[in-house]
């Protein structure tokens, strides 16, 4: 009405640029310029959100009801908020940005809920897997640096679900079992006895769940081992390996599988001698190798 | 790793660009066009705000917090994702985009969480107090087509805070003022007795309410009364009236101001004579103008 020669469609657009432009200046007095710029940045991607799909009043209550149920869900033990993350591919972006390629350096990937951080140490050549069901697994590999140096004294901390797809955490009985830390040697080597990754879904009972069945989406992840692996001086890698010819590969709820981190698990048929000379009498095993290479720190 | 001529930027920005189009990729299925659309859409500005801002995992961590603790005080009565949006302005938007300028049709705002469906009826020059403090302020004007024609039997609805800044449903004792609805006369006309507005902050002892306060922002909202207005064949109406000269309009929390919303509440000194013949006794009133121009429905 200020301008009567304005088009509808223009002026239309010139009102919702000029909320977009006074919500981003009322950040302006902000005096911790990393939170303006993250406020800002925000309030022009939301903005061109909901212009871009013209979300509609019924959608954006649906979204106000979407998140108040999985705020409702979330308690200590359950975190809707980082399941819709993670569906989002938002969490593998935000590792992807904060890991940037370095050289040869082994890729990162999500690191998920179930981490904890006083697993039992074993020496190497020990048994992450704490009695629980599966194939026994024997990994293997090297520490380095992304010039070649084997790195010694790195630690490795590594951690998986058995054979059902739980994790021990999840049992409220504290239980521990699939997780343990170990020391790479004088050498940059290392080597334990775990189980083979069987797939499992992420917590799929809850408002994430239900949208990925409206989309039509599996709540399955592919199989996989976790790591992290920390060594003085360079940057700690939190990654997974992933197994050759599982059909989760192309389809991973949480966006986490990259083609350098799948590996061959290679099955061995009963009675094939183990590396240690374990007995394990009448069962098949696997092995897989994982070489793990670390960029220096602050890169 | 599979192209050693890329360099190290491209080849990041590769790995980026990948995860999204996989993302996008994983609602391709979605069979409900709309909702493939909305989800594809917000992956898209998700990822570019985390990629653009280079999000620390902390930052991650800390939105992560954020939402799991508006979750946690959100109730029947308290709801913090609403908020949130609000002081975005992604609400403020939301409405833009829903009510599209059309002619010279009334601008919309906020609806805001204080509208009650079963409100008491007036009749035209009836008060909507309720026996509530504050200020009586004579509120008149004429329901119109954007054509110019009178709209008789228009539903009015309007709601305020009362002069200490809280609606009738902020307390929990069930008690009913500052709200109404009347029908606008067979010349469209309507009238009734108000409180002149006076401003009050949203609720900001929350995370949404730290929020401000880490950024510098006020939670005040500008002095407002609130209007649904509805009438067959017509648009439905939700805006405010502010108040010409409340310092707050130019920050007004929720981004809800509009210039042509702003209208003068004429200070009438005591004794100057009502409208209606009203008896105010020594209490000064005021006087506000508001015609209302509905759009056609479905434009």
């Amino acid at each position: 009405m200020t301008n009567q020669k304005q088009s509808a469609p223009d002026a239309q657009a010139a009102i919702e640029e000029e909320l977009i432009q006074t919500v981003v200046d009322s950040f302006a007095t902000c005096t911790d310029d990393r939170l303006k710029e993250l406020m800002q940045s925000l309030t022009k991607h939301l903005h061109a959100f909901i212009r871009d799909v013209r979300l509609t009043e019924d959608e954006w209550n649906g979204a106000i009801e979407f998140l108040t149920e999985a705020g409702h869900i979330t308690d200590d033990k359950r975190q809707e908020f980082i399941l819709l993350s993670d569906v989002f591919g938002a969490s593998m972006q935000t590792i992807n940005v904060n890991n940037e390629v370095h050289d040869n350096a082994t890729e990162a990937t999500v690191f998920g809920p179930f981490f904890v951080d006083d697993a039992p140490q074993i020496e190497i050549g020990g048994d992450i897997s704490g009695g629980a069901q599966g194939q026994a697994c024997w990994v293997e590999g090297t520490v380095k640096d992304t010039e070649g140096n084997p790195l010694p004294g790195a630690r490795i901390e590594v951690w998986e679900a058995d054979e059902e797809g739980f994790y021990d955490v999840q049992h409220s009985d504290g239980r521990v079992y699939g997780r343990a830390h170990l020391f790479s040697d004088e050498n940059g080597k290392y080597n334990f006895w775990g189980l083979t990754p069987t797939p499992y879904p992420i917590p799929h009972d809850g408002p994430v769940g239900r949208l990925l069945e409206s989309v039509g989406r599996s709540p399955m992840r592919a199989s996989h081992l976790h790591f992290m692996v920390s060594a003085e001086r360079q940057r700690t890698l939190v990654t997974h390996i992933f197994v050759t010819g599982d059909e989760l590969l192309t389809h991973d709820s949480v966006f986490g599988v990259k083609q350098s981190l799948i590996k061959d698990f290679v099955q061995q048929p009963a009675g094939t001698p183990t590396p240690d000379g374990r007995d394990l009498a009448d069962a098949s095993w696997a092995r897989a190798e994982f070489d793990i290479v670390l960029p220096p720190a602050a890169v």
